[in-house]
């Protein structure tokens, strides 16, 4: 397998994304393609020891940055790094694309560059939504689409099936609605709406999930709008941060509290390992014609390793291809209606 | 001042309630009038020693539940301890009412009884938002509105802000509204409406907050719709419960680690405390013409006492006063616009 990564996306790039490539091409037998300046990118792989007929670069000049309008981005900026890497994929030198860059300006990218998968309406960011201390759930959308109609929500739910069935082997994954109540007629007039069209559909449908269930795994696919999927998400990265900022402060509190920690060192080291979201791999975007994965922005070297080997399973598992069928068999169901 | 308190309303009703009381009249000067069936209630009480001057019962025989449907509830059940309790409000023989029962019902019960403050399209529920290791923010909507509009949100920063100059004695309280970008024009069209309209208005309006730098206290008053509100109130909660239940696991795994833990136990019982929300009082239904305290519906007795109490400041701050003043202000600018 071929794989573009985009070196100039992410807060910590090049430098991270350069050493996770690195690190990842010790795992794992695929070709790695790192995409951008030259000379910049050059300079980074040379602090490595590594393999040059598993790790290349492709010159890129441009850099898309986050703060870049998305989609004047995605259309003027064709010399990025990032837009580059989808195009690999377009021309099929590449089997997928990664990059930690602007979110937006990246789903963009796609759309323009791959299309729409026929059917699809809104392609939308499934993430991986780590349940503390076991498993994960998957949240589709963590942010492309602030707002929804219910259409897209039943579309977030059969892409986050296909995702946790056939890459993360969940057999019969259920599917949970976000919700502010569990009962049937909560929630605004989409929520609603979207409840009828899922408890219709051939998903395994368990009903409305309140936010408190989230931590604790209530569903293995939660639905909701990009606006509610990017608040859970950035909420609970906040929080973990805050606790582990509190427990650090508590910890070195007295003498006493430091000898304490000292013997709970195994355990702390866990639970700071819970909290953190490199280990959980990178987020695709699903509803394209193409597989692009995107990553944390925050992401450094472990994180992109992360992400690039999670997204060899994505593209292994044909997700695309079998979101692509997966439509034509929910058209049949909206027309037998 | 005479405060009615729901004897019915809450998880651990009437038990946790009564015990509440009892503990809030040992801090308080105040009477407590207990609303509900007289023989339970007595019954409950008879556990306890306190003063007959100060704390009494008010006879309501029915008792509104959870999953009863809340406009239904608050029409229908004149004799539940939840509507009693609100009508000692309204014929002025309570200074306040308070109870941990269905949202919605209170809500509605509050408005059909007590009316809202001219001026004011939406009531709403403020909740102190505890900033984990130090101080509350306060985020209004708490779940009271699950759609709303850019005035709406207008309304609620203006009650909010008050809420925090006077009962928590903030000197200007910033406004943060919670969004997933800290852009100006990041968001639902809602949003970025809203975004105009606090800017143009005399609060101290500082921009969007994502959920992330919510745990980290990024503004006095955090503004949102009650969906968005109540999820992250709810997430809040659930991560808060999931944290500890596995620092728990964790302390306990092996003899080293439990020992260790026994040398942190003065921290631990901190951080517990921190994560307690029985110690941030109830949350006030904003913008009705009397003041109505929404209790946690877990709340035990020592979140029973801490409501009571918080409440009385809220009473004696004339919040309801001094919103009911502000709307015609607001209005003014309005007009002149």
């Amino acid at each position: 397998m071929r794989i573009a990564v985009d070196g100039m996306g992410g807060d910590h790039a090049p430098q991270e994304i350069v050493k996770g490539c690195v690190e990842a091409a010790q795992i794992i037998k695929d070709e790695i393609y790192i995409v951008g300046p030259e000379d910049t990118i050059r300079r980074e792989l040379k602090k490595y020891r590594f393999d040059r007929n598993q790790i290349k670069i492709v010159h890129a000049p441009e850099v898309i940055l986050n703060d870049d309008p998305p989609v004047k981005a995605a259309r003027t900026k064709k010399d990025s790094s990032m837009i580059r890497s989808i195009m690999l994929v377009r021309e099929k030198k590449c089997d997928f694309a990664i990059s930690g860059g602007n979110t937006g300006a990246l789903m963009a990218g796609a759309l323009f560059n791959l299309g729409r998968i026929p059917g699809i309406d809104r392609p939308a960011i499934g993430m991986t939504y780590p349940i503390l201390g076991s498993g994960v759930s998957f949240l589709v959308d963590a942010g492309a689409n602030a707002e929804c109609k219910p259409d897209n929500l039943l579309e977030f739910a059969t892409m986050g099936s296909i995702y946790m069935n056939k890459v993360l082997g969940f057999p019969s994954p259920t599917v949970g609605l976000i919700n502010i109540g569990s009962e049937e007629k909560k929630g605004t007039t989409m929520l609603k709406e979207t409840y009828q069209l899922l408890k219709k559909s051939n998903l395994n449908f368990i009903g409305n999930v309140e936010a408190r269930d989230v931590p604790f795994g209530a569903a293995d696919v939660l639905v909701c709008d990009g606006f509610v999927g990017n608040t859970l998400l950035k909420l609970t990265e906040g929080l973990a941060q805050k606790v582990m900022d509190l427990l650090k402060k508590k910890l070195n509190a007295t003498t006493r509290s430091r000898l304490g920690a000292l013997m709970l060192s195994n355990q702390l080291r866990e639970l700071k390992r819970d909290f953190d979201y490199s280990e959980y791999g990178g987020a695709p975007i699903l509803g394209v014609k193409g597989p692009v994965v995107k990553m944390h922005g925050s992401s450094e070297a472990a994180g992109v390793k992360s992400a690039i080997i999670k997204g060899v399973s994505y593209v292994e598992h044909n997700v695309v291809g079998i979101i692509r069928d997966s439509v034509i068999e929910l058209e049949e169901i909206a027309i037998s209606e």
